[in-house]
Parts: C-alpha cells; sequence; structure tokens
C-alpha cells in the first residue's frame, strides 16, 4: 500500500494545521498520511514514502532554512527519489507575499530529485496558499491537494 | 525631466484599473506617467522614458501573449534599456493563481534587458497583485507601486 | 495507445532540431511522437494526446509569445487538460542566459491546467537545454527527457 | 564611502572563488569590497554596506540552506534594507542544473526586503553562473558583474 509523508515547519502554526487539513484529504482517498514536524524527520524516511508533501511558511519568498536543511541533506539519496510524487503548500502573511515562489521553491528540489508534481487547474494552482491563520478557503485547498495527490499515486502505484 | 511609461493589457478592465492607480502614485511624486494599452506601443518607445511599469493579467501563470510579443520585439533594443528602472504588477482570478510568477516573468525580461528593479518590503513584495476587480487594498499597493518606482527613479537620474 | 504532441518554435533551427531528438527519445518507448511547428497547432488537438512536449527558444528569460499565444489560446478547454503529461526544452543563447526560467513559465502553464511533470535527477534538472546549436550533450539529454516522459506515460495510462 | 559585502557559502571552493572574483570588480569602481564566509557573517552587519552580493552553490534549484538561515535570520531588520542594492551569484554542477533558479531564490529575497537589483544585458542576465570549477568566462562574468554592481552604488548613493 503507497503512503505520503506529510512534512512542515511551523513556527505560528499556520502551516501545521494546513498539513493537518491536507492529510484529510489524502485519507479520504485511503491511503495512510503519516504528518511529521521537520524536526522530527529524518531523510532516510524518504525512502519509505511514494509521496512526499512539504509545507513551509513563507520566509522572503522562499521555504524557511529548516525545509531546506532537510532537502540539502537529501542529497545522499540523490536518484533514488526519481518517480515518487512530491506537492507544496505554504501558509504566507500577505497575498503577493512571496507565497507561490516559495512554494516553486519546494516544488524545484523535488524536479531536481527526478520527482512527479501535478499543478491543479481550479484555486491555488501550484499548491495550497493560505494566507495567515487559515481560513476556510485556504483549508479547502489543502483538502483537495491532498485529495488530488492521493489520487495521482494510486494512479501511479496501484 | 525623467518620465515613465505604464504600458497594460487588459480584457475585463482590472488591469487598466490598476495602471491607472499606478499612475496617480507616480505623479504624486511629480513625475510623468503616460499610460498606454499595449495595443498603442511602438517598442521604440521605450526609448523615450527612464521607467518603464507593466501590468498584465494572470495568464497561465506568465504574461499575457499581447505583453510577450512587445517584449520579444524589443530585442531590436537590446543594450539600449541598461539602467532603466522597471516594475510590474498584475491582475489574477485567484489567491495563488499565479500571480507571483506573472510578475517576475515580466520583471525577468527587464532583468535580461539589464533593467533595474526594486521590491518593497511592505505589501506585495515582487509587484502589485488585484483578484478580479482590483479592491482598495490593490488600489493601494498599486499607488504605493507608482511612488515607490518614481522615488527610484528621482535617486537615480536627478 | 497513448502518443506525444511535441510543439516547437524554432527561428534558427536549434528549437526544432531539439524536438527531433525529443521524439526520438519518445519512439524508443515505442509510444507515437508528433513534431509540429506551433504554427500548425490547432490547440484542439491538445485533447487528442496523453502528453504534450513544449519547446521554446529562450526569449527574455520566458517562452516565446508564438508559444504563449497558443497557451493562452487554451484557456477554451480549461479542466480539460487536466491529468495529462507535460514536459519542457528551450534553446538559449547562453549558459545563465534565461534558459531555466523559460522552461519554468512552460511548466508553470502546464501545472496551471493540472497536468503533471517531473524533473530528471540527472543532467538538465527541469529540461534540456541546449546553448546555440544543440551539441551533443544537449542531443542525449532531449532524447532522455522524450523517453523519460514516454515512460511516465506509460506507467500513467496503460 | 559606500561600501559592499560579499557573502559566500563554499564547500567545494568554487563558490570562494567565485566571490573573489566580483570582489575585484567592485574595487576597480573604487568601492570597497568585504568579502565573508557566511559562518563569520552577524546578520547586524547587513546595515552597515549600501550593497549586498550573496553566492550560493545551487543545491537542489536553491540556495544553501547556510545562506537561508541568515536571510530567515535578517527578519529583525525588515524594512530596514529598504533601498540597499542586492546580487547573486551561483556555482553549479551543470548547465540546466537549477543555476538561475537558485540565483533568483536569493533576488526574491532582496526584493521581499525592497532592495535594488539590476540585469545584465550581456552573459549571464541575473547574476554569474559558474559550472564547477569557474572557468574564464565564469570568472570574467563575477569581475563585470562586481564592477556593475559597484557602478549602481555610485549612481544611487553619491
Amino acid at each position: 500500500m503507497p503512503k505520503i509523508l506529510i512534512i512542515y515547519y511551523s513556527k505560528s502554526g499556520n502551516t501545521k494545521a494546513m498539513a493537518q487539513a491536507v492529510a484529510e484529504g489524502v485519507k479520504e482517498e485511503n491511503i495512510e498520511a503519516v504528518v511529521k514536524d521537520v524536526k522530527d524527520v529524518n531523510v532516510k524516511e524518504f525512502l519509505d514514502y511514494e509521496g512526499i508533501i512539504i509545507g513551509s511558511p513563507t520566509y522572503y519568498g522562499t521555504l524557511a532554512a529548516q525545509i531546506k536543511k532537510l532537502l540539502d541533506e537529501s542529497v545522499c539519496f540523490h536518484g533514488k527519489l526519481n518517480g515518487k510524487v512530491g506537492a507544496a503548500f505554504t501558509s504566507s502573511a500577505n497575498i503577493g507575499g512571496g507565497n507561490e515562489t516559495t512554494i516553486l521553491s519546494i516544488l524545484q528540489a523535488m524536479l531536481v530529485h527526478g520527482m512527479i508534481v501535478q499543478g491543479d487547474y481550479s484555486g491555488d494552482h501550484y499548491g495550497a496558499v493560505g494566507i495567515s491563520n487559515p481560513d476556510g478557503r485556504a483549508v479547502k485547498q489543502c483538502h483537495r491537494q491532498g485529495k488530488r495527490t492521493a489520487m495521482l499515486i494510486k494512479q501511479l502505484f496501484k
């Protein structure tokens, strides 16, 4: 059975709340979702999952240093993540506040690993964006993103 | 006296309304602002201005083809726009709808021309983002962007 | 049988040569590859293929206006390309010449359509980059990109 | 007298060598250049310089975590870097290896701070790119980037 690791860094709790909404969407597709704070993730765990979803606050237009550190460490498994599914979401202070570029900074790392990513034609195209405390709109986007990522994993791995 | 050309493409009128708000901000700094629909711009006019501000709707995560066509034509003046000031803004259907990447697609063209761009530490960092019909927040961002661009031009050229 | 449409815009012939190398890679996986100049593509054709690969010269850091025009027209099928596979490559004048951002400008449009893209852990991570007349390195990257895109399509659709 | 801080992170020595070439270009314009390893930089120092140039190896398509950590810490001076000049360069393993997106990840942070950046119409448009051990082409680009950044600072601050 394929499963998905959802990693987040969260200082205020906003990104963590989004991670939980993403997990709900994944589970709705009967795929296991494990949610972890980045400080509790060993990069070796990447190998055990078919999908990796990463959430970061928007810090100066890219992923938080804590997330980047984990991704830089993943170089020891370079080539081994090829063909896994990736996705990203972010919590941002403002519209136009660097949120899309933060998501893309994570997706770029996933592409460099040879991973597979999918956009969404509806709503938040690159990944879910929450503005401050995630409102109903953002929670719905997170849920949808979890569900779509799980569906892609089922199509690829079952 | 330095002056600024504000170019927009607008189907619904949203981007045009944003262009006018940007122009108001420019004028507040006593800098001349000329606002033009992209269809009325000859690429030669780029040479006559110290600043070029471009507004585009968010179309598939980058600038509209109509704007891109003008920028592609500007290759005949490659090197001649070096040191001019550039800025960009966009009207988008959604948060997370490709608006930041649209602004960056315009800023990248400006950087390739050797132009100078400035972000904003407050609000919309890369350039003003309007969601649908520009609301008070978006209009204020546009005004602020016009004002800041004019201030940079005064610092550079007066 | 799934098939792939390879679209290019090419003035000098460099991007066209890359498109043909991509097609060779696709065919090696026994997937049909149709190569077309963008001027001969009707946006309706997007519906007939499981995969769409787009090649553009690097023009001011993003896709050529001719390619953008086609993508802007594709809005009439918004939502219908969801789940198809996309990929992009570019021909550029220089290293650091805007080639990666050109590829990403195409991938962003594909993500906005809900399409699926994959990076490559080896070589050109976001898509094949040729510097001027594509050399052996670039041709190899194109071939590899065609092959990998075809393999992903087989995994998804067969 | 305005001065420029050049910060680098370098494991192999390639990015460090590029930093030194950038400094040579700065000095040619009679502007002071201070070159520092990121581990020796206190974020408070940002306040003492009119220009900040940052070099990072290309790690998974964005800046190294060590550089990101410093930029994330700079939030305590948010708003205070407004109007300073920024620039970025990178050392990458490959063409198409994530080098442009690494430079842009640094420039985006600078824009979020309200800083001013300039592209180059010739050569490496967003910032200097070295492929592995920086060759003559890369060294020349670094030198040119230092010189141009110094010239912009003279125009703005003298």
